[in-house]
């Protein structure tokens, strides 16, 4: 009678859902599924048919990768900014935090991913080709370097500068230092040697 | 040309849509909304169908009011459970905690929340003209009150215990003291103080 730890199939297939999302365990499953009873069927449906609508629906910028609902692309086919510059990341994500910086007005390049032996990605598996095309093509003066500092984000770097390397292109990455608001105690001595060798000059 | 902050209106309809469960906020539900991107699109459909589901075809135990796939209740409709007993809760998550205890053999009477003059809700808005009901159909040799120590649930503890004052049966709530693993240090005085009342023989 008892089917399941939930007394329940519907329950536990809905906490099952909810718990294969990264960083919700099945007692937060658990809560969220709950949650839903107190909302009113039609707003359930709602929530669910925007996810699939998001997944099913999306499309890339056949450019530089980022997500278009349309295929026109937000940044590729916005007059307005510097498309002599292009930075390149990992991911659309990392499209958004730096977009929220306010602090850059050109183009971006969506990478996909990084490089990765042990996971299995190769050249292949990124828009690593799509990009050395777009460099190719011309009208890029400068290519922006944002990956992370591990040794797959580093090994990416490396393997891009190469393979733009016929090209000629300005090659930059973006500053590592010590944050806003760290303390110099905390500030792991990598990123804190280099805040010291990549010091800036003093403006009062 | 950029729409707004996710640069989508897909994105942003989904991250609306996961920022609106509990304890999910705006950053948190773009990291589950672009998650969602690795995954194939028959296994969103899926995760979004299991939710729906849930939510729509999910009915409520008539007497006990606990959650029920097709009518049943596998609680109340268990001859192996002891029917003399029922543990009064606020809502099905309490439920599944006392069941995970696996030290619980009697049946469930699930409230629907608690007494609050402040959030408008009164006896009428809770099972509890259900629960006297159960009790005067008699069988019922115990009511445990399974209730927290707030306000509300001393409030709504009392509350119960004069609508079924009429029926002469055992009223007794969960032990309050201090948890396993717990040290007294950091316990409150309350808890504590409460502890030390309701002493139980030391069984070596």
């Amino acid at each position: 009678m008892f089917k399941n730890e939930y007394g329940s199939k519907l329950l536990a297939d809905a906490v099952e859902s909810l718990a294969s999302l990264p960083g919700i365990g099945r007692r937060s499953a658990l809560r969220l599924a709950l949650h839903l009873l107190d909302e009113p069927v039609p707003n359930v449906e709602k929530f669910a048919s925007s996810i699939v609508d998001f997944r099913s629906r999306i499309r890339f910028c056949p450019r530089c990768n980022m997500l278009s609902d349309d295929g026109s692309c937000a940044f590729c086919d916005d007059p307005h900014r510097d498309a002599s510059t292009v930075c390149v990341v990992e991911n659309h994500a990392d499209v958004l935090s730096i977009e929220n910086t306010g602090q850059y007005r050109g183009l971006y390049h969506v990478l996909g991913g990084i490089l990765s032996p042990i996971d299995g990605v190769g050249p292949g598996d990124l828009t690593i080709k799509e990009l050395a095309e777009r460099v190719a093509a011309g009208g890029i003066d400068e290519v922006i370097l944002a990956l992370s500092t591990s040794m797959e984000g580093e090994t990416t770097a490396f393997y891009i500068s190469k393979q733009l390397a016929p090209y000629g292109v300005k090659l930059s990455t973006i500053a590592r230092g010590v944050g806003f608001g760290d303390d110099l105690e905390y500030t792991d001595s990598m990123t804190l040697g280099r805040s010291i060798v990549n010091r800036q000059p003093f403006k009062s």
